[in-house]
């Protein structure tokens, strides 16, 4: 029984899609539904979701942001008022119609994104450089209509959060883009141990409706980039396309000047796609919803579950703790854990009680230790710090080892065909090339990072005078 | 300015439903859409909500519920399979009828509550006593398609979290249903300080589908009811139309029990009706998102602000407090105090200063103390405390002052006429009855308590042998 749970899960050498899709469903993460790329997420999926909305709305409040809500749908008209956002939303947006057994005389969409609801709330509640800033943030759901969709990767509707904030000066606004890229950067590498490349998106890549669009990129086991989170600085562009104005010190009337910022549960894929292994997921001790589970061996002994159950009111003080009690085989719940990606596994059984000990397995590198009852609490502890760096430690050195450097279109096919990773290599600015890279090489710009080398002297397609380093990638 | 902040509230006296409107815009709560029915929670409304789910989501967890989330689409099939729930449910959804620029082969409609979706779900997972039970909930938002909308009280859009749980037997499912009952009321008296009748819906009045329907309600200032939470008992009625069958441990296939229940952002029009005056908001302490606003008195007079930050420092160690440091007028920071219902404000200033002391004023009593700075946080510590238990205490004693007793048609159509409230008449349990209270004395039945009384050996309406004390009212 235990190996069969093992077993049915894809080698990811093999298919790594179909490795996947086997982890998100044998670590009962998601279920599938009769509604087309829509999922039910389980509550050990949802779990890791909370860790992730608990941790990044702390750090949102402490600079400043307060939530809100606002309504799901977007009347017609009123998504239309930005030109560039309603063509870059209106071809994949789910319509409402028909309500109260009538039909509307205004269609209205369930949202993709909130700027234009939020560009309509400001619009009533800004008025003067008093009113300014506002730093708002909602948790909510958004649809849109995916023609391939994959569970946390890519689904018809999917869970967010979306920040839309309104300053007096462009200058407040650029610096409240980079500081939300910075939050989204800081919490993947400290809580999800995924290391990030942070970085503006081409025009071509970036968001509609936005002056500019930053992101952090991330890049998965399989040489695949992931786009992990993007925050958008939209000048005064929304606020002209809705009259957003504002009296200044001066009294003179002006336009304000807006961001938004996202991150979705496209992260859970991230988690993934980063740390697992053939035996299941592999969750981050920061953000697993239980950090350590206790297996006593021999159950049915006596004085073996009384001890599992003061281990874990012990070790509760330092860490998420549960006891595996059922009637399942130790194996069974072994490999469980692993699938589940547990960081640690606890065991105890009579000749460990008898030596005063117990065992702890670390999830990520199956490390074994045998440690005192009298200090397992700092231990595990201890451990769990360690896992926590070990597995950034290890994400980084995978992307470095699969990130290339290109001088030239040849080079750059060569490493795109056959090494899949990052590539860097130096660009003109154009959208020709751009366009050129994707189309003959294969691979898309994932950003200009903010860390800028010189490659060359050269753009890597035209061979002209190169301005940018930028990433280049296969994406999710 | 201080005077016409407060002054274009309306009295309640003199309308109560313009004096909620009054508060719910000026204490900024919500902000109208163009979007018939669906409101912006803005940031001082959502900050009680988020604290509303925090309290209540630890109560859930600590009764063994997970969270989970399922999609807000339902297909029309989906919806149909049962017959009483879709009878209730299909006049008032949204449909969406289009989607990614085609028209939708089968017509979804936006959730107005999870039942459907839920039994598909657990259709998957059930198969064993084994798998049983499970006991999930989801925050979320639903839409129903209201004609006539009110902020928090009625809405077309609201938030929500609904609980649905699966058991093995009709016993566990009775055990549950009424658990939740008793955790909402226990939440709504200890936190919102608003006492709750608890009891049972009678048929006439239960939920789409359900057995038995419980409630808890609760009176508002103005006399009218307003029902604040419901658990149901589906007893197999969903399961055996969504074909959910376990093995037991006699490896018979049977079907299982299911329950929901379900609280709303309504709780916030709860806590304005229960504990508003004409001065604006008055919150209860546990569920105020500011518990303490610090307002300088001559604070540009040396040391003043600085005065008031250090005591902010010390009160934030035992309440969540801020500093009004802004450059209104202490008149206008009072009355903005006030409209927004902040517990407790803390006056300080050269006087004060110069004899290491403040002033606390309650919002609910305006009772006016001053304190010595040694021992200023144990005692807004204490303070709090006073003002959450006066608060309840207060509610109760408005609610028992208006809670009438008739024992024959005439007296309860003198007190439904006059005197607003709760009715407590005995009834024969026949739907004609029920219907005839309504029709000619205008009051439905709120519930059977589980707190019986014998007032009488007859029913209230027709005379015959009495079965059951019911609570009658005018409802939101």
């Amino acid at each position: 029984m235990a190996e069969n749970f093992v077993e049915s899960i894809t080698n990811m050498e093999d298919d790594f899609a179909q490795w996947y899709t086997d982890i998100v469903k044998k670590a009962e993460l998601v279920d599938y539904t009769g509604i087309k790329g829509c999922m039910v997420i389980r509550p050990a999926g949802y779990a890791i979701w909370e860790n992730i909305q608990k941790e990044l709305d702390r750090r949102f409040k402490e600079t400043g942001v307060e939530n809100c809500y606002l309504p799901m749908f977007i009347p017609e008209s009123l998504l239309n008022k930005e030109k560039d956002h309603v063509e870059g939303f209106a071809p994949e947006v789910a319509w409402v119609t028909q309500g109260g057994g009538e039909t509307l005389p205004e269609r209205m969409c369930v949202r993709p994104t909130s700027e234009t609801l939020f560009c309509d709330f400001y619009s009533h509640i800004v008025h003067s450089y008093r009113d300014l800033p506002k730093v708002y943030n909602q948790w909510c759901s958004v649809v849109r209509w995916e023609k391939t969709t994959r569970p946390f990767l890519r689904s018809m509707e999917f869970l967010w959060q979306e920040g839309h904030t309104i300053h007096a000066t462009a200058e407040e606004a650029q610096e409240r883009t980079e500081l939300m890229l910075n939050v989204y950067a800081d919490f993947c590498e400290q809580v999800l141990a995924i290391p990030m490349v942070r970085g503006r998106k081409t025009d071509k890549e970036k968001f509609a409706g936005a002056e500019a669009t930053y992101t952090i990129e991330a890049l998965m086991h399989d040489g695949k980039a992931l786009q992990s989170g993007t925050s958008h600085n939209f000048g005064d562009g929304f606020a002209k396309a809705f009259g957003i104005q504002y009296t200044d010190k001066e009294n003179k009337l002006v336009y304000a000047h807006q961001t938004s910022w996202g991150m979705t549960t496209r992260l859970i894929g991230a988690i993934i796609m980063v740390h697992g292994d053939n035996s299941g997921l592999v969750l981050p001790p920061l953000v697993a919803p239980t950090q350590a589970v206790i297996i006593p061996i021999q159950q049915k002994k006596e004085g073996i579950l009384d001890a599992a159950y003061a281990l874990r009111d012990k070790l509760s003080k330092v860490a998420r703790v549960k006891v595996d009690d059922s009637d399942k085989t130790p194996g069974f719940k072994f490999a469980e854990q692993e699938m589940r990606g547990i960081p640690v596994r606890v065991e105890i059984g009579p000749k460990d009680l008898a030596n005063n000990q117990a065992v702890l397995v670390r999830r990520d590198t199956r490390e074994k230790s045998s440690v005192s009852l009298d200090e397992i609490d700092t231990k595990l502890a201890e451990l769990l710090t360690t896992i926590q760096k070990d597995m950034y430690e290890r994400a980084l050195a995978h992307r470095e080892a699969h990130t290339y450097v290109a001088t030239n279109a040849e080079e750059m096919k060569e490493i795109a065909d056959n090494k899949p990773g990052f590539i860097k290599a130096m660009w003109c600015g154009d959208r020709a090339c751009e366009d050129a890279i994707k189309e003959q090489i294969g691979v898309t710009s994932r950003c200009m990072p903010f860390k800028q080398e010189t490659l060359a002297d050269t753009c890597v397609c035209c061979g002209k005078k190169a301005k940018t380093m930028v990433y280049w990638g296969k994406a999710y």
